[in-house]
């Protein structure tokens, strides 16, 4: 962990050919829990900027979301990690990822103030413009990012890559204000065509801002690197997909952040 | 109609920033049908570039095609719009469009023969490197690039914008050699679902290189200002995914004639 220099800069965003990321973790509460995010940006960039939010797969915040903290935080977004289960909480197989994430896929309520107790630390870094911030997220994070959006959050956009997309209560559909990218493998055999059809029913009759991006030949966690290359398992990783994917988040950003 | 110029430029591809968009009207045969299309490229750039097929939508080849060529053109590109119908065939109302369109979504040889000879005129133009060359097209034209990547063109991906995506022989997805782009308005009422998922499946069994992005709010025609902008009419205008669809065209180039 390398130390946190707070300094507050007021001139244009601006990125230094001479990046140098710094990361932070950081302690943070919602209700009684404590949780503990990643913080990610460019000390070379001078002055506020856009913020994502990176909210992490169902084995809870690992390297693999800190890496893509870091990958924004090269592109000259100051990136924050949520942490969903609480510090400490970072399951160890499959068998307690699918008990933390039943619990809040379970309760969103709970979930929603989860991912909002990490969007509010983010929005109130003193390199942040709280008016350019976005949230992205990886299978579960891509369900609670959704679920952010269906909260009310006020941010740009949310991109879910990968991510569940059933809702107990579609009608909260209406409660979304951001534009919505899904990024979702063609032959993700995880997510049943009518949870698909009703999440585009949801964000039709809320006249959402939205667009779904199919990849061919793409199934679960198709970003995932440790996800292995056998199709057949239902998750798999796909380096053509992954690579498309993140430029359209780029693309998405572009456009939401102008 | 500018003359054109025919030089062969042997430097690498350049865009000056003083461009000056050359068109001219190309006549041409497929058969002993004699058919018209309209050629657009930027004469202050240097050395051969990538090609791009245009196909017309229903109303067969009108300014709106011409206009999305020199648009390309601005890009670097040499683009050809093809004509499918034949040289002064160009239908004054729907019911004509119709009759037209009907003709050649009933006969898919002939529509492949059609559009593969406007194929071979941008292949052979002095100006395109013949391994860098991909197709776009609108509506009836979105469906015809479809039907050009099923006849087994040697090309490097094809565009379709609202185009209608069924087959009568979904076996032909075996051909298929390019990358595939399928750009969708979500609230498009004239594609049905099943043909939908009848085009994904027949990708998938082909293994084929595709993607199909879903484009919330926008119905059939999305990419056409003369369509007006009543979405009840099931054909309207929608700048968002006109200008986002233009986009992922972009992006998708990027990648394919790298």
């Amino acid at each position: 962990m390398k130390k946190l220099i707070p300094i507050v800069l007021a001139t244009a965003c601006a990125v230094s050919a001479q990046a140098k990321i710094v990361t932070q973790t950081i302690a943070y509460k919602q209700g009684d829990a404590t949780l503990e995010g990643y913080l990610a940006y460019d000390d070379a960039a001078a002055g506020k900027r856009p913020g994502v939010l990176v909210v992490h797969q169902w084995l809870g915040l690992t390297d693999y979301e800190k890496h893509r903290a870091e990958q924004l935080a090269s592109l000259g977004y100051v990136a924050f990690c949520a942490d969903i289960y609480g510090k400490g909480i970072r399951p160890k197989d499959t068998s307690e990822a699918g008990a933390q994430a039943g619990k809040y896929k379970g309760d969103r309520a709970l979930l929603r103030a989860r991912v909002n107790a990490g969007l509010d630390v983010l929005k109130k870094n003193e390199l942040v413009d709280p008016r350019r911030v976005a949230a992205i997220g990886y299978c579960f994070g891509g369900t609670t990012v959704i679920e952010l959006a269906r909260s009310g959050a006020d941010i740009a956009g949310v991109v879910s890559f990968h991510g569940g997309l059933d809702s107990p209560t579609p009608a909260d559909g209406k409660n979304i204000k951001c534009k919505v990218l899904v990024c979702h493998g063609a032959d993700d055999p995880f997510e049943e065509p009518e949870d698909l059809t009703a999440f585009e029913k949801e964000l039709r009759d809320a006249k959402v801002d939205w667009r779904l991006i199919k990849y061919g030949g793409a199934v679960h966690s198709f970003t995932q690197p440790m996800a292995g290359n056998d199709n057949s398992k239902g998750a798999a990783y796909n380096e053509r997909a992954d690579k498309r994917s993140w430029q359209d988040m780029k693309s998405f950003f572009a456009e939401i952040f102008q």
